[in-house]
């Protein structure tokens, strides 16, 4: 037994099948087919035959996160792949990886082992360009910006209440908070503003709820980039800006097509934030899947608290989506952890932090279901999980009636979900249902998902979130859905309180619009929208032989 | 008769040829060639066998720039579709756009009229991401830097002399001055830095003399990003960023390939400025045009004071190239210019403006003839030109034996350039020389650009150059070939001395090693790395419909 390869290692080891054989499989008719070298294309959506969906949606989510990993990517391409191997046409719909965490964290994000999204390195170094188009659309608009003041103001822009930030997909805790037009007069007007990271730009959110190229200009022309003078709202629209951001994204909006280890078709395109926006993949990239593959699975970002409600109440209801089915992914030691286990005990058995975290795990079925779907539990095992804990949640499945399913997918591919698989086939359903209506208003929206999403008993608002709720009511914005920024390891929005918190109070410390993409993001508590490097980055190891062979992407 | 098509409209109206049936008419095995939808392509350096250098190089350059315009790539595509049209195997080298200007003043840089490289609209907007990827690189080695800085710096780096700077490919005049590190101790190290357009990272000159991927990590791994508190310097390599820098730019190191509207190959593939870079597309696209076509059309900015002098002394030098003709394009509007006319009666006939502005041609055709190579002149004819003031520019090259010809490229494409075409084909030579040897050290070098190219009596070293030149001696840097950034609108480095001056003072300012890149640049007046945009920005014009036509690139 040698050592287990690394995550690049195995995808290199495969041989591709070109993507013109994965586009037809998928349904893709070729001339709506762009293709970036033999295995990585775009779908073009303005020579796509309109169609209607005919697919069913899972959605793929998780357990509250936790520093010991869930795999959720890494199971929902063996899900894909095992739904292929049991001769269903299947589909993964996934977001993009985010460069910076590439070079800093991460080291790549594409799945794990032989669950795998492939060229791997191709789609965690630039890809088919996407995010960069959304950077130097984000970064294009706030030059026409400062420009705008710059020569003559006709808008009365008040330079101190410029919102547009610029950004770049690179983590650089440096950028958060700068001075820029500094130098002189003729180098524009200081002020303080900052970078995000690209996957936080608004535009990103925009590209990924947009359903066609006239639905794109619209939500772009929407961006409120600036206040006047007057306390009037500046829009991209305002700037003229609307057209020539919209031919910057010309190819960003088209979806990118891709393949998994096991030959599956894979969308894999954008990727907005998950707390700060809606974290999902690309809306017309999920719709297409769905109009040509029989079964679709997307995911979103962490649990069902964050994550999974936005799909629900943002995603699926600006894109009319059907929502069929859903997989809670968790792992044993990661239950541990929500039970309160320290983290370097989490190889030890321990049936007690076991059975105490899989209150966690309940909590979010419980939340799925309230959306109308029967959510399945993927168990992604480890090599370490005991089979007196696999025993203990087979048996807890067994008592609350819930489906569960183990998983080996990392070290087996499609190969090993196929139970996984059979399990979901048998609890699709119709029908999924919203959580709120947005006409309610933005103050209720916020009840709703706190009382029966984070079970919290009050919500608490700041005075600058009072303030802020005043002017979304007075500016006409109160009947967008509502995006809940708040921390992804606690339902709560305290991060320490891990399991099942209820009885806690919601804490709105300020509401931001985003009258682009068309929602109202409330802040519970600090969010970092742009990294930092850790002491040790990933691109300290990454490397690139004379033949162009990468290595070093985990 | 109708108005005049835009560039865009007639580019659009074009029906292109597949870009497979392009790289086999340019030679490039099918294993080697990397699609980019049906109409681009990158060729795979790691995948092309190798071979030698079979074609003849022909450098097109121009007299000195005015507001008027030459169109010296004009005149290059629609050379490069004369000579296949006479029945040669001809391909072109071309720098990229700069999507900058595109979305500034510009508006689009890719030929005109129906002398274009297509897909216009593609080319000019992200194209296949190089500079993207450049911005990538360039931006992720700032992170690493700050990062190493912020994580205990170990290699001492004085925070106040970090000299690398991040880049974006967006003109946008407030990155010019900024201060980053701020909002506490969490967020890095406030300093003061800047952002310049992605033309003038040094990664962007890095790639385009670059000759395989071994010597872009050689070059990347000497770039020069800071100095240590003891004043050592700081290398991209000493910060373990080599390997990540190259794998950021694994696909940006390929040429790309694209077509004329002629059906002649065109690379066109990186794009460094002309003033503080030496301002040539890729070494390696034109060293592979090179193996695979019979004449190959290289262009370099401005005129021969600074393109073609750089071209000859650092790219051919760098890359070995061997050089076999040379095309200066004049127009007689700007010959007129330089003659002392005001630029609002440039289309008035007058031959007194026009004999005095021909003598700024006659320097540079006498600049080219130092570096052995006999230059063409190609009179680019626009509608307003008079039958005496051609006649006059005829005889004036009869009189002075310089062989010349009248071309018409923006209304005919290469039916426009077969004269010229034949004329080149006629006085194509052997061996070029270079001007100096490095060798001699970075003084004398300079001194002897300054009195063979410009014409000037004397160097004249600031303070400041004074210190610049001793450091660059004690580090060992003194060999290498010199970057001259002057004016490009006069000989002399006082922008408002048209014409032919000689006898002036060459004013050295400020000598910035580029130890990546490997050449010394010399400032001689204060260059603007980062452009603004005008008052009324291209991207006001600049639209895309619902089936993704754009429009408003000119």
């Amino acid at each position: 037994m040698g050592t287990p390869l690394t995550d690049v290692a195995i995808a290199q080891a495969h041989t591709l099948e070109p993507i013109t054989d994965i586009a037809a499989r998928a349904g893709i008719p070729p001339q709506a087919l762009i293709t970036y070298g033999p295995d990585k294309a775009k779908v073009d959506i303005t020579r796509l035959p309109p169609g209607r969906s005919r697919g069913r949606l899972v959605l793929v989510t998780g357990i509250s996160p936790t520093p010991a990993g869930e795999g959720k990517s890494t199971v929902l391409i063996g899900l894909a792949d095992a739904l292929r191997r049991l001769g269903h046409r299947s589909a993964a719909a996934l977001r993009e990886p985010s460069q910076g965490p590439v070079m800093g964290i991460k080291g790549g994000a594409a799945g794990g082992g032989h669950s795998q999204i492939v060229p791997m390195e191709e789609i965690n170094l630039h890809f088919t360009g996407d995010f960069h188009a959304i950077a130097a659309a984000t970064n294009t608009l706030a030059a026409l910006v400062d420009n705008h003041v710059h020569q003559g103001n006709v808008l009365g822009i008040d330079s101190r209440r410029i919102v547009w930030q610029r950004c770049l997909d690179v983590s650089d805790r440096s950028l958060r908070d700068i001075v820029t037009g500094l130098g002189g007069p003729a180098h524009g007007t200081p002020r303080e503003t900052g970078f995000t990271i690209t996957a936080a730009s608004e535009i990103m959110a925009v590209l990924c709820l947009a359903t066609d190229l006239a639905d794109l200009k619209h939500r772009l022309g929407r961006l409120t980039v600036a206040f006047t003078f007057d306390d009037d709202p500046v829009t991209a629209g305002d700037l003229g800006a609307t057209g020539a951001l919209a031919a910057l994204l010309k190819q960003a909006i088209n979806p990118n097509l891709v393949q998994t280890l096991g030959g599956t078709p894979a969308y894999v395109h954008g990727g907005p934030f998950a707390n700060i926006a809606h974290g999902c993949n690309s809306l017309i990239a999920t719709k297409i899947a769905l109009q040509h593959s029989e079964i679709v699975l997307t995911e979103a970002g962490f649990g069902s608290d964050l994550g999974a409600e936005k799909f629900f109440d943002i995603t699926a209801r600006y894109g009319r989506l059907d929502v069929h089915g859903a997989v809670v992914v968790a792992t044993i030691r990661s239950l541990k952890f929500n039970g309160g286990m320290p983290r370097e005990e989490l190889t030890r058995e321990d049936l007690h932090h076991l059975q105490a975290g899989v209150k966690n795990l309940a909590r979010h079925l419980s939340n799925i279901q309230q959306f109308g779907v029967k959510p399945v539990v993927a168990v992604n095992l480890f090599t370490r999980d005991t089979p007196a804990e696999r025993e203990f949640m087979r048996a807890w499945a067994r008592d609350f009636r819930v489906p569960l399913a183990e998983v080996e997918v990392w070290a087996k591919g499609g190969a090993g979900a196929e139970d996984l698989a059979r399990t979901v086939l048998a609890h699709l359903s119709e029908g999924a249902t919203r959580l709120y209506d947005p006409a309610q208003g933005v103050e209720k929206s916020i009840e709703t998902i706190a009382r029966r999403i984070y079970r919290a008993t009050r919500v608490e608002y700041t005075p600058k979130a009072l303030r802020d709720l005043a002017v979304i009511r007075r500016r006409g914005w109160d009947r967008l859905p509502v995006c809940i920024s708040k921390t992804p390891y606690s339902f709560s929005d305290d991060p320490t309180r891990l399991g099942a918190p209820s009885g806690h109070t919601l804490h709105v410390r300020e509401l931001i619009p985003r009258t682009g993409a068309g929602f109202i993001v409330a802040l519970t508590g600090s969010v970092m929208t742009m990294p930092g490097l850790p002491d040790h980055p990933a691109a300290d190891h990454i490397d690139i032989d004379e033949n162009g062979r990468i290595s070093g992407l985990f």
